[in-house]
């Protein structure tokens, strides 16, 4: 099956968007067997959407739409694919019912403008959208298929994942990519790219690097005549990979370092508290960026400078003795919070954020773990900008985190 | 001038990555009066790669190129180039030695590989790459270019605003489009739309509306002759923007909130201190992504719950009397935190991230502000997943704040 994308919005030709949703369907269509052979942008112009819909009806078999289908003027997709099927527009009170609904929800009036949004015409079956009042088009004719949307990156994979993916797979599926990612911290790029050589210049599976805020990623993608087949030939590459830089491994695929460090932290019934000094609390949010894990955070301070910790029970006399940003400093900070505020586990992390200290490279980070038994502390420093480095220090101490409770 | 943007990477075309890069292309380009007539992304194969420069170079005068121009064995940017071309590929010594220094910075060794991004051919100008080792291309023949970057979005665009956008403008520059954003928060992007219908239809300037995390931009782009007469057409309606939502406006361009509270706190030399309940330390983070902040924002204390809030010295029968998620709370919590670490200013946020708590309605937030003469309260409920009700949290205690401390 020959699939093909057209992104719409004026925003995307002016740059003013970034297409996170062409991405993310060029990643999800290899996994249901279909082939993307084609992506288009086209602006907020009915004419040349119908013209864009009647090219892609012609090549391909399924059209997947994103964007457009808003409330504003602008928003056109549903009004270009009525003309391209020279279908009538109506409005489904069904869902007119539902917006506002929704809106009463949050202490709203709908605004006249939304009831755009329930526009149908006879051959499109609606997809519903729980995050919002733009609900997708399922229109199937002649065994072609035109799937529209949402633009909002949330709501469109939500629908794509719920309701279109499943879809689409129990209608014609011979699926055939299989791919797995290795996520690693604490080698470089260029690094791990000499060690892994031999494998990113095998042709199946094919190995690639990625340099992400969260480490570098290793993802094996393998092409087989079955599932089956592919996937095997994923996890014996995995498998070899690990055996090079398993102790860089942190996770896979959807794991991330937070929801890492909540399941342990979880899963052991223990609790964590941090202090931070200079990195502006990057630790604490991402931390609960996982759900539910204030169930196990209790409480982090964020401090300025060092010399604020007195007053959450920091020894001044370390601090003298060794220096605001030392390990002496950052072991002191997790060993207080533990014990303040009664965890089983607390962190310090120090970072150098601003240029304008002399004495401290920028880019300094230290990190501080006391688990009741140890107490352990590390230094890196990391390049980058102000924002690359607090990212690296919660990274930095998330993964050290990880490593210390497993 | 004709101009063509080439994204390079096969983790593109698989959805591994998502093209940021063209799209702040596409967004520059038309300031220096350049025309994007193509966006085409190739993978990492030299050969399809030659082809896409050919019918580029036949096609139009500029071609920039993105990524690859890493270290490893799939980035083939520079060797297509040479290729086309039909050059020779050296190694500049001078950028090994930078290359060098730069790995001893970070107390690490270069690998043999990251020598490959020191190649030059003879018509190439190096373009200096101060955030990495991957330097540019600047390659000119017969009136035509190709301009090669970096694909990290960080390097390129530092890359793009320091030396290849300058350097393009002076040569030839016939600037037309002239664009300004007013960034709004407060009102849903129907209703905004409602409100500015008129100028939404508008045709030069033209209106469009973003929701971005930061709350609903207004941009508005206007085509002239010149330079100033294009300026003059968006600051007309900019003006008349204004008039309708100014309240709602908390900035333009490329103010960004934190930015804002960071200048008004800097100015009136104020500090700031905050006590999050439920938040997880967003908003601490969102101050500090500003760079400077820590020079006025002191304290921040990050609590998974309101009763952890009595060992920072909040008074119980508050909570017990109005309840824990009460604007009651907040104020008590903003009023302790600025007395507590002495600071002018001290804010309280509390937010309900979690379904399951069945007495609050997930996606309340609850405001605090204690500026030393009144104390502010507000509460709201937003709708969206975890992070976007954290993320929103954040941006409605900033925009309030600045609110009140104008």
């Amino acid at each position: 099956m020959k699939a093909e994308v057209i992104s719409i919005g004026t925003e995307l030709l002016l740059g003013e968007i970034t297409d996170l949703n062409a991405a993310y369907l060029a990643s999800q269509l290899p996994l249901l067997g279909l082939d993307l052979h084609f992506i288009s942008t086209v602006g907020d112009n009915r004419q040349r959407l119908i013209e864009t819909l009647n090219r892609s009806w012609q090549r391909s078999d399924i059209i997947i739409t994103t964007g457009g289908l808003g409330p504003t003027e602008d928003d056109i997709t549903r009004e270009a694919i009525a003309d391209f099927f020279g279908e009538p527009i109506s409005i489904d009170q069904s869902l007119v019912a539902q917006f506002k609904e929704l809106f009463r929800h949050f202490n709203m009036d709908m605004p006249e403008s939304n009831i755009k949004q329930a526009s149908i015409i006879p051959s499109c079956e609606v997809i519903p959208n729980p995050r919002g009042t733009a609900p997708g088009w399922w229109v199937e004719k002649n065994g072609k298929f035109i799937i529209a949307m949402p633009g909002p990156p949330g709501e469109m994979q939500q629908m794509w994942t719920n309701v279109v993916a499943p879809k689409i797979q129990e209608k014609f599926c011979d699926a055939i990519i299989y791919s797995s990612t290795l996520k690693t911290f604490g080698l470089s790029e260029a690094k791990l790219g000499e060690i892994t050589r031999d494998f990113l210049l095998a042709k199946n599976p094919t190995v690639g690097i990625y340099a992400k805020p969260d480490g570098i990623h290793l993802r094996v993608a393998a092409k087989a005549g079955s599932a089956t087949d592919a996937k095997m030939l994923v996890e014996n590459t995995v498998a070899e990979l690990r055996k090079l830089v398993g102790e860089y491994v942190w996770g896979t695929d959807t794991d991330t370092l937070e929801g890492m460090v909540a399941n342990l932290f979880k899963n052991k019934k223990l609790s964590l508290s941090t202090m931070e000094v200079g990195t502006g609390g990057i630790l604490a949010n991402n931390i609960t960026n996982f759900s539910d894990s204030l169930t196990f955070y209790k409480c982090g301070i964020v401090l300025s400078r060092s010399e604020l910790g007195k007053e959450f029970g920091i020894d001044e006399n370390v601090i003298s003795q060794y220096g605001p940003v030392s390990t002496e400093a950052a072991k002191e900070m997790a060993s207080v919070v533990r014990r303040q505020y009664g965890t089983s586990v607390g962190v310090g992390l120090i970072g150098i954020m601003e240029t304008g200290e002399p004495e401290y490279k920028m880019g300094t980070i230290i990190i501080g773990i006391d688990d009741g038994k140890h107490c352990h502390a590390l230094k890196r420093i990391y390049p980058g900008t102000r924002l690359q480095i607090k990212q690296r220090a919660a990274v930095a101490a998330l993964f050290e985190l990880r490593k210390i409770m497993q």
